[in-house]
C-alpha cells in the first residue's frame, strides 16, 4: 500500500519540478499533537510516533526517528522501501547530500517548517549546490485523496476562575513589552499562545484543548484573531469583546496589520513557519526576531492556576489510586485467558479518570508498559503490542488528564509480584534522583540544565543513566509539554521561575526486561526561609511503590521525604477514594 | 592626571570624527594577560583588573567592571569623572544609547574586538541610528606619548619530552580536519594556538609563556608563521623545519595565503579580531566560520603532558607546603612592627617556588587575602591594600606557577589562629562541594555546566552561593585559564573529555570578614570500571586546613576521600620538602 504512496509522491514531485521532499511530523503551528488532516507522515510511512521526518531523494526514501521510536518505527515500516535512520540534523543532511546531486532541488512545504529548523540543512546543502525549494502546494495533499477534513470545533471562553487574569489585562501586560521593544505588533504564531492570551479553549487537536488559531496583538492591547468561521459562537464573541476582531482567513490578519499601520512586528522565528515569514517580509515590515514573550508569561502560573492545578491533581491522584488498588485483582482475573493486558489497564485507568469532575481528555497517549515493554521509553501500546499481565514482574504506567483547572502527568512503576532482585537497586537509585530534585534549593536564575544531573547522580555512581530529559514544563489546561523551561541535559538558558510547573521524572530502562520511572509534577516557589532561593512543591499525589525500595540505599533525609510525602498522599486522598482504595492507600503509604 | 588623558582622548576622537570610543582591556590576540604596550585601559583609567571596558560618549565616560572588581575599580578610579557601571552587554549598550545621539558614531579599534563580541551592541545601536565605526589608528596610541615598546623576546623550541608530539605530527593531524571541512587553510588567531601547534614558547606576556604570533596552516600540513623578527633565532628556525615559513609582517601572512591559492579558509570568529576578518574578506576568500580545532586538541592533554603536569604539581606542592609550614612563624615575627603582611606572604611563596626546578613565572598574580581582603574574589594585593597578618583569623592564598612540564593553580584557606565559629560551617560546605566534584562519575558527553551545581549544593542547602565559576581549563606550560572546557553556570556545550585539565574551586565569601576557597587541579580520565563514564584524578598536592573542618557535616564517603587524599599528599611530598615542613606535613595530613 505504502509503496504505491511513495511512487505517487515521486510522480507528484516530478510534476512540481523537484528531486526531493521533506515530510515532517508537524502542522503549520508546530503543534506536538496534530489533527488527522495533518498526519502526512503517518499516511505516507505508517509511522505514528510523535516525532519523525521522512525524506525523499530521487529513487530513495528514508524515515528518521529518534532513539525512543527505533523499535516502533521498524515494526511500522515493515518491508516498505524506506531506510530507517537516526533523527539528528547531521544524519538528515548527510543522507540528503548522499542521495541528491549538485544542481538538484529539495522541495519543502514552507507552512510546515521554521527558518531556524532549516538553517543548518540549507547551509549544508548549499555547500553541495543543492537548493531548498519552498513549494506552493504540499505534494502529499495533492495525492492524499481521502484526506480528513481540517478540524473546526467550537472555541469556548475559559473562565477567569481558572485563568486568574482577564484577557484584557493579559493583553495590556504583553503590550507593555511591545512598547519596550518599540514593536507595533506581536505575531502570535500558534493556538497555545492564543488560548492563553484570549482565555479560550477548544477541541481541535487530540490531548491539547485548543482551537486552531493565530493572531496579531497591537501595541494598544487590541488584537486581530484568526479562527475558523465555525469555531466562533456568540458566547465567544461576547467573551472576546470589542478590542479583539475576529477574522476567518489568515490573509486578513496581514491586511488588518496594514490597516493598523504596523511597521515593526515582533516575531518568534522558533514558533513561526516560513510561509508566515514570507508573507510578513512581502509586506515590507521590519521584523524583530526574538523569543515570544507569551511563552514565558504563560509558563509562570498565577495563584489561581496553581490552586486549580492542586485541585486537579487531587482528583487525578484519587483516580490513579483507585486504578492501582484494583490492578492486582484485574490482573488475577485475566490470568486464565490472558484477557487483562496493557491495553485493558489503560481502559481501566481512563474509566477512573472519566469518573472525576471536569475530565475532558487524556493529556497524552498513556504509556502502559509491562515487563520488557516498560523498557521502551516512549512506548505506545497497540492491540498488536499489548502484553497480557501476570501477577509477577514490573509494570510502568505514565499517563495524565486534562481538567479545566489543570493538566496532569504522572508515572508510577509497580511490582505485580516477584521481580528480578536488581530492580530494587535500580528503582531505589531512580527514587534517590527523584528526591534530589524534589528537595533541591537553588538560587534565582538557575536553569534546568544546571540541576538535571542531581536526578542522575545515584545512577551515574553505578555507571548507569537514562536517555531522556528529567523534566518538561506543563501547561494550565494546555499542553502537557510546554516551554520554555525544562530540566535536562539540553541547553535552555531559561531560569526556573516561581509558578513554573515541571515534571520530575528520572528513570532507568533495562532493555528486554523492565522500565522504571517515577514522575511527579512539581512547581517552583520562592523559599520563605532563604530569600533569593527557589524550592519545589509537589503537585502529584500517589504512592511510590514501597516493595521496590531498598531502604539501606536511602539516607535519613531521603527516608524522611518519602514518609512525609506518603503521609500527605494518604491524608489528602483518603477522603476522595472508594472504600477498597482506602485500605490499599493505608498500606501503600505506610511508614518505612 | 587621568582627567587630562580623558580630555586629550576627546580631542583625538573629535579629530577622527567620532563622538564615542570603546577602550577594552585586551590586545589584538584577545589575550587574557597583555603586555604593557597594550595596557590602554589602565593607562586611561588607572584600573588594572584583568577584565573591563571604558566607554567614551560625548562629554561622558564610564568604566564597566564585573562583580569581582567593583571595589578595586572604585579605589583605582578615585575622583576621576568616570561613571562606574556593571560589565554586562545590556548595561554597556544602555549607557551608550543614553549618551550618544541618533546619527552619531561610536569608534572602535578593529584589532581589539571580535565580530561576535560587538554583534549585539551593533544591533542595539543601529536601532537608535548610532553607527559603529572602525578606526584606522587607535586614538589612545596617538596620544600615549610614553607608550612602552611592544615586547619581542626570543621564541624557543618546547621539547617533545614535554609536548609528547612533534609539531609536524600535530600539523598533519589538524590538516586532516581541514580536509574534512574542505578548507584550504586554517587561521591561527593567537599565540596560544601557535605555541601548541609549533611546539614553541616565549616570554612576551606576563604569566603566559608565549611569543606574540599568529599563523596560517595549509591543508598539506605546511604553515606560515608570523613572529617578530627579533624573536626568531637559528635554533628556532631549525626546530620549525622547512615546512614552516617565517614572516615578520602580518600582511605577508595574507600574501602567502594568496600564493598558496587558498580559496576557503577556516576562521574562528570568537578568536579572530575584526581587522583580520576585514583583511581576509578583502582577499575575496570564502570564510568558514567555525570553532577553531586547535583549542580542543590543545585541551586534551596526552600522556606525556599529564605526566609532566603530575611532576610539576609535586614540585609546586612541595613549595606551597614549605610556605604554609613557615607561615605561622613569619606571621609571629611580624606582629611587633606589622612587617609581615599579604605582600610579604606572596614574596615568601614566590621564593619557595623559585627554588624549584624549572620555575619560570607565576601563572597569574597571586591572590593573597587576609581576613576581609580574602572576601574580595579576585583581590590583587598592592602595597596600599596589603594587610599586616596576625596569628588569628583566616587567610586565603590562590597562586600558581609556570614550569616547562606543567602549569599549576592552587588555592588554600588557612586558619592563622582563632576564627569566627561560623567559618567552620562555611569551610566544610565548600569542602563538601569540592569533594562532590572530585569524586563525581559522569557519562561521556557531559559538559561543565551540567555538573557545576554539585560544587554548590551544600551551600545552596544553607541559602548560600558563590559568584564565580567552579572550574576553568588549564594549559600545559600555557595559559592558566584555557578553553574550551569549564565548570560553571555558563553555557559551554563543551564535553569534558579525557586529558582535559580543570580547576575545582568552590568558595564562599563573607564581605568584610573572610573568604574561603579550596582549589585543586584535576584531570578527566575514562573510568576503568564503568565503560562510557568519566572520572577525575587530582593533580594538586597540598593539605586542606583540618582546623576549619566540621567533621559532623561530612558523610563517611567524604571523610574517606579527605583522609585518602591527605595520605597521598603526605606520602608524595614528604621526600621533597625540608625538615621542618616534614613535621608540619605530618600534622597537617593526620587522619580525621
Amino acid at each position: 500500500m505504502s509503496r504505491e504512496r511513495l511512487d505517487a509522491l515521486r510522480e507528484e514531485l516530478k510534476r512540481q519540478g523537484v528531486q526531493g521532499f521533506l515530510v515532517p511530523r508537524g502542522d503549520e503551528y508546530q503543534n506536538e499533537y496534530v489533527p488527522p488532516s495533518e498526519e502526512r507522515l503517518a499516511w505516507l510511512t505508517g509511522f505514528t510516533g510523535s516525532a519523525g521526518l521522512a525524506a525523499m531523494a530521487g529513487d530513495h526514501a528514508a524515515l528518521f526517528v529518534d532513539g525512543r521510536y527505533t523499535i516502533q518505527a521498524q515494526q511500522q515500516i515493515g518491508d516498505q522501501p524506506l531506510e530507517q535512520q537516526n533523527l539528528n540534523p547531521a544524519a538528515i543532511a548527510g543522507w540528503l547530500c548522499d542521495n541528491l546531486k549538485a544542481g538538484e532541488s529539495l522541495g519543502f512545504d514552507p507552512r510546515l517548517h521554521t527558518e531556524p529548523g532549516l538553517a543548518a540543512l540549507k547551509k549544508r546543502l548549499a555547500e553541495r549546490d543543492i537548493c531548498l525549494q519552498p513549494l506552493d502546494s504540499n505534494p502529499i495533499d495533492n495525492i492524499w485523496s481521502d484526506r480528513p477534513a481540517q478540524p473546526s470545533g467550537h472555541a469556548r471562553p475559559h473562565p477567569e476562575t481558572f485563568t486568574g487574569e482577564a484577557s484584557a489585562q493579559k493583553r495590556l501586560r504583553i503590550a507593555d513589552l511591545l512598547d519596550e521593544k518599540r514593536a507595533d505588533a506581536l505575531w502570535l504564531a500558534n493556538p497555545e499562545v492564543c488560548a492563553w492570551l484570549f482565555n479560550i479553549r477548544g477541541s481541535d487537536i487530540p490531548h491539547l484543548p485548543v482551537a486552531l488559531s493565530c493572531a496579531m496583538l497591537y501595541r494598544d492591547g487590541t488584537a486581530t484573531l484568526y479562527l475558523d468561521e465555525a469555531a466562533a459562537s456568540d458566547a465567544l464573541r461576547e467573551h472576546l469583546g470589542g478590542d479583539v476582531s475576529l477574522v476567518h482567513d489568515k490573509a486578513q490578519l496581514f491586511a488588518a496589520a496594514r490597516r493598523q499601520h504596523v511597521a515593526r512586528i515582533w516575531v518568534d522565528p522558533q514558533l513561526t513557519n516560513c510561509w508566515t515569514l514570507q508573507q510578513l517580509r512581502a509586506m515590507d515590515l521590519e521584523l524583530i526576531l526574538d523569543r515570544d514573550p507569551i511563552t514565558g508569561a504563560k509558563a509562570r502560573k498565577n495563584a489561581e492556576e496553581l490552586a486549580g492545578s492542586r485541585a486537579a491533581h487531587e482528583r487525578d491522584g484519587a483516580a490513579l489510586c483507585e486504578f492501582l488498588a484494583e490492578l492486582p485483582e484485574a490482573v488475577d482475573g485475566g490470568i486464565a485467558d490472558d484477557s487483562f493486558g496493557e491495553l485493558e489497564a489503560v481502559a481501566l485507568l481512563r474509566a477512573k479518570r472519566e469518573a472525576r469532575e471536569g475530565f475532558t481528555d487524556d493529556s497524552f497517549d498513556s504509556i502502559s508498559g509491562y515487563g520488557p515493554n516498560g523498557a521502551i521509553v516512549h512506548y505506545r501500546v497497540t492491540p498488536e503490542s499489548s502484553l497480557p499481565m501476570k501477577p509477577e514482574g514490573i509494570y510502568l504506567i505514565d499517563s495524565g488528564g486534562q481538567y479545566p483547572d489543570g493538566t496532569t502527568d504522572v508515572t508510577r512503576t509497580v511490582a505485580l509480584g516477584d521481580f528480578p532482585e536488581q530492580a530494587r537497586d535500580h528503582f531505589t537509585r531512580v527514587l534517590k534522583g527523584h528526591i534530589a530534585i524534589a528537595t533541591l534549593r537553588f538560587p534565582a536564575g538557575t536553569c534546568g540544565e544546571q540541576i538535571d544531573a542531581f536526578a542522575r547522580k545515584a545512577l551515574w555512581d553505578a555507571g548507569l543513566d537514562y536517555a531522556h530529559g528529567t523534566g518538561h514544563g506543563v501547561g494550565s489546561f494546555l499542553s502537557v509539554h510546554e516551554g520554555p523551561q525544562r530540566i535536562g541535559k539540553m541547553h535552555t538558558s531559561v531560569a526556573l521561575e516561581p509558578g513554573m510547573i515541571l515534571s520530575n521524572e528520572p528513570g532507568f530502562y533495562l532493555t528486554g526486561q523492565y522500565g522504571i520511572r517515577i514522575e511527579n509534577l512539581i512547581f517552583v516557589k520562592e523559599s520563605e526561609q532563604y530569600p533569593g532561593f527557589m524550592e519545589f512543591e509537589e503537585l502529584t499525589l500517589a504512592p511510590i511503590e514501597r516493595k521496590l525500595i531498598d531502604k539501606l540505599l536511602l539516607t535519613p533525609m531521603e527516608l524522611e521525604w518519602l514518609n512525609d510525602y506518603h503521609q500527605r498522599v494518604r491524608e489528602t486522598l483518603t477522603p476522595l477514594v472508594n472504600e477498597r482504595t482506602r485500605t490499599w492507600l493505608q498500606q501503600a503509604t505506610e511508614k518505612i
